[in-house]
């Protein structure tokens, strides 16, 4: 049927969005109008004020500092030279609630299924490098691949692995076995067969 | 941690949506970031454009017609005293997707799971009333509770109709049976019976 043509726009536009479906977004659209003109305008400016968020120019996390450079970046108590490169930004707010780690991060973003990097994650790879040669005397302490425990994490990150090795004396990843509070009874075979590889 | 004020709240403005989780609105803000500040511009002055959206004074669906009445009533070829009931605008849509219904709509709103209605919408209830008192002679020639074949829609059908019945000739619901293109072998109970009972 025919919808008002600033209706179909939005739920083509809502419907581009990760894991946004043409049938939710017109489900989010209605509700929207069902909500009224001050909750269609506190959303309409919400993510307008998205627009003032910069990216750092070290790790290329969100921020909204004067500078150009993030909390963490700028937080002389953090160990400059550990890097953890993670794939999404909220795998950084992940790790960083674990308040386990006092390093520094670096964003690379989703590494594409093909293990090939886009042109935009190269030259943000070369301004870590850069980074890296300038600032810490040649070599970080450590780089941590940060990637998700699944055979393409692993896949990407024996690709990262040589062209990293140049600039870090050690390349780890995060470590694999039983999840916390877990069951043995309910591990994969995968899982429990890394536990017992990995036992401590 | 602690993340951008502007991010925040926006995270949490986009956790109320419906079947969005805090998780997935987190997932969201990063992404529109990412996609940079045309995109982020374009997508709310869309939602912006809502504002302008309308709803028809007999129906109560969504217009952006110069008067207050939506094109589907406002169109002379329909059989104005033929009116489908039903909870949500994206089930007018699917109904109107068949071409097999000529009659006009009635948006109720999702009815509550207690049963009573809300009082905007006794207020749209008492809207069609006098719209049928004073347009269609005292009564309509039918009424269809368009509602979802679950106990709930069934629960509230028949709140309805002691309600309904002064003001319409007729009161019917959706046939029941196997669903086109199913197979009778994989159908419920409850479906197969109904099919039984409404045979034709």
């Amino acid at each position: 049927m025919n919808l008002p043509d600033s209706i179909k726009k939005l739920v083509e536009k809502l419907s581009e969005l990760p894991s946004i479906g043409p049938r939710q977004a017109t489900r989010l659209v209605f509700y929207l109008i069902s909500r009224g003109q001050d909750e269609i305008r506190s959303l309409a400016n919400g993510i307008k004020l998205l627009e003032e968020v910069k990216l750092c120019s070290h790790c290329f996390f969100i921020h909204q500092n004067a500078g150009n450079v993030c909390s963490i970046c700028d937080d002389k108590n953090r160990n400059q030279k550990l890097i953890a490169i993670i794939e999404k930004e909220t795998d950084l707010i992940s790790i960083e609630n674990t308040r386990k780690f006092n390093g520094r991060y670096f964003v690379l973003g989703l590494i594409p299924k093909t293990g090939i990097l886009e042109g935009w994650q190269k030259l943000r790879l070369q301004n870590l490098k850069s980074f890296i040669q300038k600032n810490l005397e040649e070599q970080a302490d450590e780089i941590i691949l940060a990637f998700n425990p699944t055979s393409n994490g692993d896949f990407n990150a024996s690709l990262l692995i040589k062209e990293l090795s140049p600039i870090t004396k050690k390349i780890t990843r995060l470590g694999r076995g039983l999840p916390t509070g877990g069951e043995i009874e309910f591990a994969d075979d995968e899982t429990l067969g890394e536990a017992l590889v990995k036992r401590s």
